[in-house]
Parts: structure tokens; sequence; C-alpha cells
């Protein structure tokens, strides 16, 4: 196993590691729109706090060496089911043709006021 | 990593595809009752939802080689935890002698109106 | 894969298996704070619920020859996200040096009115 951390995500809040490796396999934490210097984007429209959040997915993703393509399945827990639009049309755009697996889990709040988090699982080609 | 669809599903409403393998794993996207023709269940009584739901869920698997038996993991969202009870014994029905680990989540709500969502983790014996 | 059953675990109260492995990968079941005698912790406080609930992903992880450290991925489901930081200090507190990757959701009730559930993926270094 290794265990690996991104600059460009801001340091875990808690008892956590962003990307974690285990031979082909990459499992990322659940990311909130947190922003690389700490600052958040929960007060933000629905949309930016998307874009920041799978922003923070893919660099958890790329300091194992795995990039959209790579995702087997992504769970996204997103805050009012009516949101669902919207939050597929973002995702969409950024993911473009990457099409994984996906689970969209409506829950009742999250951390900081946020409106979606999302986590995923990857396969690199080869251990490293 | 393989990408693939199962004629006897609904074409995915949104940015995903409902099973992924990657080696000798396979990942399913959440399966809602939705029927093949891409009508719903969602008006239906909880049973039939989730059998719509499980029939979805292994024909998600089968396009990839795997039955019941090959689930590792299944992740079961339902509105309302009561239903629990009824949950659990249409899923037994419907799973038979697999027995794979197992979390139920209650949501507070699902896409469309439905009381129940299915996911599921399951492993092949060989890449192919 | 291999079906494996822990003594130190009060039996499955539903269709499932405690812990699953396949290979070097082991998927635990959604654990709650119940005791090995099927006694339940849900009316106790929040931290001794977390701690039973630790205990028993432990004991799963423990019967397929997993550890903490083995541990790359831990889903915990949580009733009001306020316990998001009593949740952590406890979590730190059992998990030591181990930092898997780590997904906290906000859920609007668990079965037996518990406060925490928790799953996880771990590895193994070689099948057995």
């Amino acid at each position: 196993m290794t265990e690996t951390r991104e600059p460009a995500l801001s340091p875990p809040g808690g008892h956590y590691t962003h990307s974690v490796r285990s031979g082909e396999l990459v499992f990322t934490s659940g990311q909130l729109g947190v922003r690389p210097d700490g600052t958040h984007t929960a007060g933000l429209p629905f949309e930016d706090q998307v874009r920041q959040a799978l922003a923070n997915l893919l660099a958890a993703l790329r300091v194992s060496g795995a990039g959209p393509a790579d995702l087997l399945k992504v769970t996204a827990y997103i805050v009012d089911v009516a949101n669902w639009p919207r939050f597929n049309a973002v995702y969409a755009e950024v993911m473009g043709d990457a099409r994984p697996a996906r689970t969209v889990v409506p829950v009742p709040e999250l951390h900081y006021g946020y409106l979606i988090e999302i986590d995923g699982i990857a396969s690199v080609a080869a251990p490293r």
C-alpha cells in the first residue's frame, strides 16, 4: 500500500489520506469543494462546488498516476436530489469521454454545509 | 478497463456506464427500479421496486460475465429504515445462497421518487 | 471467493456475510455497534457506539487476516454531521498510524437507532 498526498490539495482535515494505492487500485477519500488553500466553496452556487470537488477528485487520483479514464467507480453524495441534473451536466463536461460506473446518493447534509461530496475507485495499468 | 452495456437494461439516464470491468473486478452503477423499456416502478409497492432494482443489478453484472455468486459487496440505499426487513426478505429470496458483504444505507430520498437503489462489486475468475 | 465469519462478532442480522475475501481484497459489511452477544450500544453515548462499530470492523477484517494497516478505504455513515469531530477523534485514537482513504456520509437515520455505521475495503499481501 502506498499512501500519497497531493500538494494541489488542501491537507486532510481529519484522520485520512486523500488517495491510497494498492497494486493497480486507487481509492480516494470523499472530496468536498475545498480549495487548495483550505478556503471553502460551500457558499458558492452548486455548480462551483461540483467543479471544485471534481478538481480535487482528479488531483487525488493524479498523485497515484491515475486520470479520469482510469476511474472504475464514482460515488457522489448530493444534498437535494433536485440537484441531480445540474450535477450530471457539470460532471459530464468535466469527465468528457470517461463514463465510469456511478452512484449518486442523496444525503440530508454534508460537512461544512457543502452540497456535494465525491469519491472514486480507479485502476492504473501496472503497480509502480 | 472494459465498458459494457446490457440490452436488457434501460440506457443510462446520465453520464455513466451500468457496468465497468477491470481485470477480475466488476463495478456496477447504482441501479434503480427502471424497467428495460425505461418506464418506472417508483409508484409501485416497495417490494416491486426492490425486485426490479435487483434484476437490473444482476443484468449489469451479467454483461461482465458475473452472477450473484460473484458479488463481493453490495450497497443498498433505502428510503425509511423501517423498510429494512422488507428489503432483506426480497433480497434473500433473489440472492439465494449468495451472501456478499452488504451495507444498507438509509437516505432521505432517491431519484424519481424511488425507495431503493443498489450497486455492487463483483469478481470474476479471470480477465477475458 | 472466501466467505468468513468471526466468532467475536454477533451473527449477521440479515442476508449477508460480515467479511468477504477475494484474492488480496477484503470487503466488510456495514458494522453497527452490536456487541458480540447481540446486545446493542445504540442507547449509549456516540463515542461508545463508534468504539463498538470500529471494534466490529476490525474483527471482521481479522478473520480475513487483515488489520488496520491493511485498510485501503473506510466509509462511515453518521447521523448528524455535528458528530463529525467526535467521530474523527475516536477513529484517530483507534486507527493509530493507519490513515486509509475515508468518506464520512451523513444519513438521516440508521438501523436500530444507531448513530454510526462503518464498512471497509482492505488488501492483504497475498491470497491464502
